[in-house]
């Protein structure tokens, strides 16, 4: 069973998986999704879960990237620390069975003030830098429920950021007291640049947050711009942070198209140019890529 | 039924209520505590809920304070606008049975760039106030679910601010990617004032609550101390928001002793002095110089 006569290639998150069928002249076959994240399986289930790919996309050689390869997951694949690029990466690939499953490992930085890690957006980073999306040098800002802000030097990593905007704005809208007020849809609106412009130039976010309520109590905001506001607050703090690591130029944002809209958007406000990149097209890019060092 | 005979002193938040039982000398004679905060009784649980406590506390006139006076409580005190101090609180208290159930309303502010509520807070303020336990001019912390930064100027309140920083900790301590790391006792330790000094200097919480993480999976800190550290470094971010307010001189804070004394430490490694006043004794002065109004 070669590589070279096509792959799955397997995004394997914690909360849901997305796989693809690569044929051997590179094109997409096929594909799926299914919300069985790393979560979703029980003690001794990712063989069963791994052959329910197979037997849905074809016995092919698999290379699966995302949570799977972390302590949670099937088999660690213990994180590969930066500076580094592709060749590290699949340099450190792990066998979960022999020469017929990878998994690709994540990323790390340490230094004296802070420690970080990644796994998923390796894959696409270096995809997008294969495919010529995105240059060798520059910053990368990868939006989710962690959006991360990668530093690359003539095409590799090396040194990164996490903010923790997605999971917060979650938190609150699930379980806080602003939860009525975040129901509505997020827009790249009018209310949302004027968060973005409070988070860039004020460094106040835990007490702003409740002003957000308080304005709603004492009549000064709509109730309906409430979720734009914080969601654009939220998101300027995050640029506030991570734009510290830039340098002139634009910013490539990778992720979903939701996504990379609100923060293109969010950057602008911010005086800052920017590319979106499709972070699918990126990791299947990037699977390919770590596929052909595998024949 | 009249107030110089003794009254009842209701302190009723959103999750429990205390009551207290104060004699016609002034001094406390019963007391009592229970869950039955304002999301617990259904609608028109009020009146019910208000005689039980005349039937456990004996039949007095009754003043209550805290989210009973709130748009989800049993009837709405208005906000009373800053600057105000005792004299508009007690002249804006809503008679929910008239003369001889009194509902303390709250204080709000407003200015070009901020909103802000209290509820509760202001009659442990003016109780401080009255007791002598703070001084009539100068910076009153009042940490809790929100914290409250309030200004006070010859014994009235010119401004506030509130932080969302208790909130934020149980957020992240039930419901987020780091909560397995938060189950720990916080105490005001090494890494506890080792958070707090990197919330001072550096404003980049919402990265840095990840790299808690990172540290811990990286082999760089230790798990156990993860839950002080992220206290530390929430408390930090607050104190660098509310020191805005300050001048020299000392700090109160004012709450529940574990709260104020872990605020304490903060302003100690922040190089501020304070003061703790005990919440509970402020609130049960406060009410008595409110009930002094009614006689």
């Amino acid at each position: 069973m070669g590589w070279s006569e096509g792959f799955i290639a397997v995004d394997w998150g914690t909360t849901n998986r997305r796989a693809y069928l690569v044929g051997s002249g590179g094109a997409l076959a096929d594909e799926m999704e299914d919300e069985k994240g790393i979560l979703a399986i029980p003690a001794g289930g990712f063989p069963p879960a791994v052959a329910e790919l197979r037997e849905r996309l074809g016995e092919r050689p698999m290379l699966m990237g995302g949570m799977v390869g972390s302590n949670r997951g099937w088999i660690e694949a213990p994180y590969v620390p930066c500076p580094a690029g592709l060749d590290e990466l699949a340099a450190h690939v792990i066998w979960a069975e022999e020469g017929r499953t990878a998994v690709v490992p994540g990323l790390s930085f340490l230094d004296d003030r802070r420690a970080d890690v990644m796994r998923g957006e390796e894959v696409q980073l270096f995809g997008a830098l294969a495919a010529g999306l995105i240059p060798g040098t520059g910053l990368v800002c990868h939006p989710g429920t962690h959006n991360k802000w990668i530093r690359l030097e003539a095409g590799r990593v090396t040194r990164f950021q996490t903010v923790m905007t997605g999971e917060l704005f979650n938190l609150l809208k699930e379980h806080s007291i602003l939860c009525d007020l975040l129901q509505a849809e997020v827009g790249p609106d009018e209310e949302f640049e004027r968060g973005v412009l409070h988070g860039l130039s004020d460094e106040d976010l835990t007490a702003e947050l409740f002003s957000v309520r308080a304005r709603v109590l004492l009549g000064r905001a709509e109730r309906g711009k409430a979720a734009s506001y914080t969601s654009g607050l939220l998101i300027g703090t995050d640029l506030r942070i991570g734009l510290r690591q830039a340098d002139q130029g634009e910013v490539a944002v990778m992720a979903r198209p939701e996504l990379t809209r609100l923060y293109a958007a969010a950057l602008k406000a911010a005086g800052w140019a920017s590319r979106e990149v499709d972070g699918e097209q990126a990791f299947l890019a990037g699977a390919k890529q770590l596929a052909e060092t595998m024949r």
